[in-house]
């Protein structure tokens, strides 16, 4: 099947994508999705919720800060303002199907091959081919396990409820490990929290950093049993993570040494997922994929980032109201390349509405009180 | 005391139509509060919270939706989303110390006369001259009690506490209506809801008019008895509420008759606060403040209204992230009708942070899901 664009993945990034392929009137793509509709969000534990509130605040400029177009609203479609992963899912279910996105599910692309300028996409059953590759593969399926296979990541969490009365190790102390913290505390579990530096002390205003407000308030609305079943201990980064028998050896940094009778909890964060699938396409330095100012791979052309691994400058844009801002900005690049006109009252409403950012030198989120 | 403008009212729109005014380099005014800042907030029931959460969106075009300016948010200063009526004034306090905002607490306008082209400005104590005048007195002071002594109007409740266990009736079934309905049934009692249309049931996206996802999202987290305890009447609207001996008599306009034996508590909203404050330089129709397209009066020359009272076309300014929009708009006609130059850039800068909105025409919020 020969198409224009390619989008890889359907979850916020690449549908949100493809509204706006529609929007700005570009009917040449395809959405291949490995698994379903939203797979992460799906696969989020129970208990976790966006840490990001939904509000319908559409129409005055900015939208629900989790809507992946700006004419809908999660907070609208579902009646509420914090959502489960499941919930999200059946949010981006509701637009792909509003918006009529070109769609395939169960396509787990295998390999991508450069044939003069043109892509071949190959997934198990089937073969692609486009001029433009959007890689829009989020990080959830691919999280930072450094230790093998040993310890349990924060996405192989089904449920807080299956860990229950025990002493629990948490490594990490940003947005996850924190969250962990608090669920498994709830549950009457005992937590050590090891972490280089907690979210909770950062003095940051960028969410991205900074612990978000959400999990700040759930933290100190805990009851004091509960709270003192949390200690977080900072300065401590963990080297390496061993298994011996029935007992798990943790090794620090700084010399520290600690066993554990239960398997830690790694609250260690993802990888870019997109590097992570095709190093032959993308590369990074320092955890940041190199990209340049239209978010296309350095080491490919037509080749294009979309979602929370994208970072500019000091921009890190790893929540859906800052991803969402690029989508635009990409296609306008393309039209450019394609000598496509986009209808400029278009691009205007996308200004209006915050969702198209082209420079990042004013992204510095920094406030005064 | 002469000024050049002088703001009436140290709330949100008070406060924030100052930061605008400093950042945008026009020093010569001066704020009376009749009370200390945010008063109106430091009023709300206990237990009330903003609709609208807050979030360190700031830096992306999407400042926290309760921040009086862009370059602050309640989120950050706070650690917290969902904040309570004495937390929010705490923040007001911080900004109006950050930006040093001209202030006077205590300074209750009684009259207000115009001689040459400017207006004296008399409160107890003092009298002040400006040639304009910016009301930011708010709603809240001004409750609307249609019955009158009779009824506990939502604005007079310090606590739900104050009921326990016995039959409520509550008059509205908006916002206000069920957070006072979800408060009182948590407190263990029974709760007739009399409306003539219940936000729950509204089906516009609209979180003026629709039931904010918050309330919504509260109202169905209520365990079964808690919810049975709930009844809602629609198509009731209440005529006549008069008391007899120690019962209440409330007659509706369908015919229907009730007695009851506690005082029915009025979830009615508010008037317009300037209106009722200020006959003579307000008019009204239909419940709508007359103003022209820089939210002037339509009967007094440079007398300016900001904030929740604001209407134009079909777009309900009653939210912080909506009014807030409106300072620089007239805050730039001021500065035509006084030939000075304001600053193109620092304009430029609001419309970016959504902080600019001059024309209404697509202010109508709809979503498509």
């Amino acid at each position: 099947m020969k198409k224009g664009i390619i989008i890889i993945g359907a979850g916020a990034a690449g549908i949100g994508f493809g509204v706006a392929l529609k929007d700005l009137e570009y009917d040449d793509f395809l959405i291949l999705e490995s698994e379903t509709i939203g797979n992460s969000f799906k696969n989020w534990p129970q208990e976790t919720r966006f840490i990001t509130p939904s509000f319908t605040s559409n129409g005055f400029g900015m939208p629900d800060l989790n809507a992946v177009s700006f004419s809908t609203s999660p907070a609208y479609s579902l009646g509420k303002e914090r959502l489960a992963g499941k919930e999200y899912a059946q949010y981006l279910e509701l637009v792909a199907k509003g918006y009529e996105l070109p769609l395939l599910e169960h396509q787990k692309v295998n390999e991508i091959k450069k044939e003069d300028n043109r892509y071949q996409v190959y997934t198990d059953s089937k073969s692609f081919e486009a001029k433009y590759i959007i890689f829009a593969v989020g990080q959830y399926s691919t999280p930072d396990k450094s230790f093998g296979n040993i310890g349990i990541h924060y996405s192989e969490v089904q449920s807080w409820k299956q860990f229950t009365n025990e002493k629990q190790i948490v490594i990490g102390g940003n947005e996850s490990g924190i969250d962990a913290a608090l669920n498994l505390a709830k549950n009457g579990n005992k937590v050590n929290v090891y972490t280089q530096k907690s979210g909770l002390s950062a003095p940051d205003a960028d969410p991205s950093i900074r612990l978000s407000p959400y999990t700040r308030q759930k933290f100190f609305a805990l009851n004091a049993n509960q709270r003192q079943n949390i200690k977080i201990h900072e300065k401590m980064e963990l080297k390496r993570l061993t298994q011996q028998k029935n007992k798990y050896l943790l090794e620090f940094a700084n010399g520290h040494l600690i066993e554990a009778k239960t398997e830690p909890i790694l609250c260690t964060g993802f990888k870019n997922g997109a590097v992570k699938l095709q190093q032959n396409l993308f590369e990074e330095e320092e955890g940041t994929v190199l990209l340049n100012d239209y978010d296309e791979s350095l080491k490919a052309q037509n080749i294009f980032l979309v979602g929370p691994d994208v970072r500019h400058q000091n921009a890190i844009f790893c929540y859906i109201y800052k991803f969402r801002q690029r989508f635009a900005v990409i296609i306008e690049e393309i039209a450019k390349r394609e000598n496509l006109q986009i209808d400029k009252e278009k691009i205007a409403e996308y200004q209006k509405n915050s969702f198209y950012l082209a420079n990042c030198n004013n992204c510095v989120v920094a406030c005064d009180c």
